[in-house]
């Protein structure tokens, strides 16, 4: 007989829909008439050992519905990885409080915290049911067709893409914008769809899944400039050379490791401006301009894709359901079943733990530089209703009075 | 009797709602029965003496109401301030099409372009009607309340701020963005719409009205983060020394000027990688981002106010009928009238051409580090409607069950 005690967290960087599936889990156990408390950890796992918990049983289901429209962690986050000492003391705080539900919404290092919790539960002899609900704007988890944070974050890219490339038409140059993703080039190839006609850029896209070649790189945008006036590059932060040293590495003077042991590439503009400074002075290009997305692709307040919306609150309710009528431990994975719908499943703990998924090959078009269709029609629908179309004049030449004609 | 041919043209930083002010100028000239063709110049002046004209009569009137909604310069832009020889050819050409209307939207060095080549005409006894539409993202032409372009970047940097002070309060640490804004703090002090909690940030603002003293500044954030854990500031990238230096350019390397003599500030990232490289080392804090929000305030494809694309279509709308009724060549102001609501002006080009309008005192607060209620009245009805709104979990703590509060 369980306790009826649940606790949820939420790992990892924040990003604009983690709070639908937070309140997607804590509405969801409300509906269990065995479910007495529902407890939230702030600032995640450090938040349990601490134990900083709240009792969001007494929040108003009206108040939970404007905190899911709230992008960020509203519980707070941490990037604490914890090791086999760190998880046996989660684990100590969930049996004195008597917590036999643990939900852990987060990316691949919080799944291999909830594979290890969950070890400790079972090696205790402790009925402790635990849950993986997936999030990450990089869209890395293995076993998804797409992760809840991604499509909204990629539909940010895409718009600032879009932008940004309607900036550059009206003032040509060769315009720079460095796109977040480590190790995935998901974020960065959303870029591509905010393209819209055939000389719209962004016309170069470079992805952490090729190696970059700097003499390689100064030759593709000499051509693309070359062809259409101007080039809008689309890069992402983790490229790296063919050793699979990060190109930023090789500038940072002071390499900041964060408790992973991962270089910090997020938080600085020196990639963009590195580049925009290679190509002033190896293309001798005058207007070049670079632009580092930053944080604002997971925090910004009003770029939301209502699919994403949608999947990030359903897959914190299916949790609960999992959890409360299902008979074992997993991470909560999305499957695509149709054009465009989905259904969720449980997947084992460590199909996702601590794995990365990168770009598949398909689609990276053969160049390397750009995207495939097979992308485009991937990502299309998880951008969702109401993406800003751009139009153009249509406008014909007036004929000249005073200059002929060469 | 008038030729009945009008010219437009686009100058200087594309904005969200520029082109809205350039289907105002189309539209409104159809009306006139006595306009035969309006004439639309690419790429703003020097479309004119290179006689890169465009027919925009044959336009469709629901094309231009697609193009009015995409931002950036429709008809491409120039950064070419013309000397009084650039503006005998702009005269020129724009004689050999007896053109008689002549339309440039663009900042207050625009406006100085229509205020010579009026001068020109008028010298030349040609009845030329010229009038400058005002446009800008910086808020810094003189005889305006604010100018078009500037409340959708205002919302655009309230809203991505109002996302990194969740992000910051979420995983808590130093945040540090810098917006745009050489001399005119108004896109900077524009953060600060973004907070709706006592202690959300940005915490601190610095803008270029005051000087920025690099051990005050760091004095600041080190008693903000004690007090609140974190810390989110808000930078002019035109912040200066005492002796006016700008705090940018005493890092860059090769300081690249534009055609009017400015340094270049946008498009890199340096000043907000020194300053948190400085935070860093002088106050020993781990978690320092920074990111600068560069193109994106001005060519973000998704975040207008509604009232700066109303009042960015009746500049346009209004320029036309002081051409058409009026007897005297001027600038468009935008004259407050209410709250909220506004009326169109014609002033003297003089008045405007190249002077440049800086945030006023009682827009900011007495430590130089914050903006005033005034400046919250003044701003806030611009952003237009929908702004996002945070909100907060409430729960209670839940009673420690191993851990005895100190």
């Amino acid at each position: 007989m369980p306790s009826g005690k649940i606790l949820v967290a939420q790992g990892g960087g924040p990003t604009a829909v983690i709070n639908q599936s937070l309140v997607g889990v804590v509405l969801e156990a409300r509906r269990f008439r065995n479910v007495e408390r529902v407890y939230g950890a702030k600032y995640g796992v450090r938040g349990i050992v601490n134990e900083n918990l709240v009792d969001l049983t007494q929040e108003t289901s009206h108040n939970l519905e404007l905190v899911a429209n709230t992008p960020a962690s509203a519980l707070g986050s941490t990037r604490d990885k914890p090791d086999l000492k760190y998880c046996e003391e989660i684990f100590q705080v969930l049996r004195a409080h008597e917590i036999e539900h643990f939900f852990y919404i987060g990316g691949n290092d919080s799944a291999d915290t909830v594979r290890i919790v969950s070890l400790e539960a079972q090696k205790a002899g402790y009925p402790l049911r635990c849950i993986h609900i997936p999030k990450t704007i990089d869209n890395d988890l293995v076993g998804n067709d797409h992760t809840p944070g991604f499509p909204s974050a990629a539909r940010f890219v895409a718009q600032a893409f879009a932008g940004a490339n309607l900036d550059n038409a009206s003032l040509p140059g060769i315009y720079v914008g460095v796109a977040m993703g480590r190790h995935a080039g998901f974020l960065t190839a959303a870029s591509a769809l905010g393209k819209k006609f055939p000389d719209d850029g962004p016309h170069l896209i470079y992805l952490p899944e090729r190696s970059f070649v700097l003499e390689k790189f100064l030759a593709d945008v000499k051509s693309a400039h070359e062809r259409f006036g101007r080039c809008v590059i689309a890069v992402s932060e983790g490229i790296h050379d063919t050793a699979g040293t990060p190109i930023a590495s090789s500038l940072a003077k002071n390499l900041e490791h964060d408790a992973h042991g991962n270089i910090q590439l997020s938080g600085t503009g020196a990639l963009a401006d590195l580049l925009c400074e290679e190509i002033k002075s190896k293309l001798n290009i005058k207007r070049v301009r670079g632009d580092t997305l930053g944080y604002l692709q997971r925090s910004f307040f009003g770029c939301v894709s209502d699919v994403d919306r949608r999947e990030a609150r359903e897959v914190g309710e299916k949790a609960v359901q999992f959890a409360m009528w299902g008979s074992q431990d997993g991470s909560v994975a999305i499957k695509r079943t149709g054009s465009y719908s989905v259904e969720y499943e449980l997947q084992p703990l460590d199909a996702v733990a601590g794995k990365t998924r990168v770009m598949e090959d398909e689609f990276i078009a053969a160049g390397g530089t750009d995207i495939t269709e097979a992308f485009r029609q991937y990502l299309l629908p998880l951008l969702g209703s109401g993406m800003p179309d751009a139009f153009r004049l249509r406008a014909s030449p007036v004929k000249k009075m005073m200059h002929t004609p060469p």
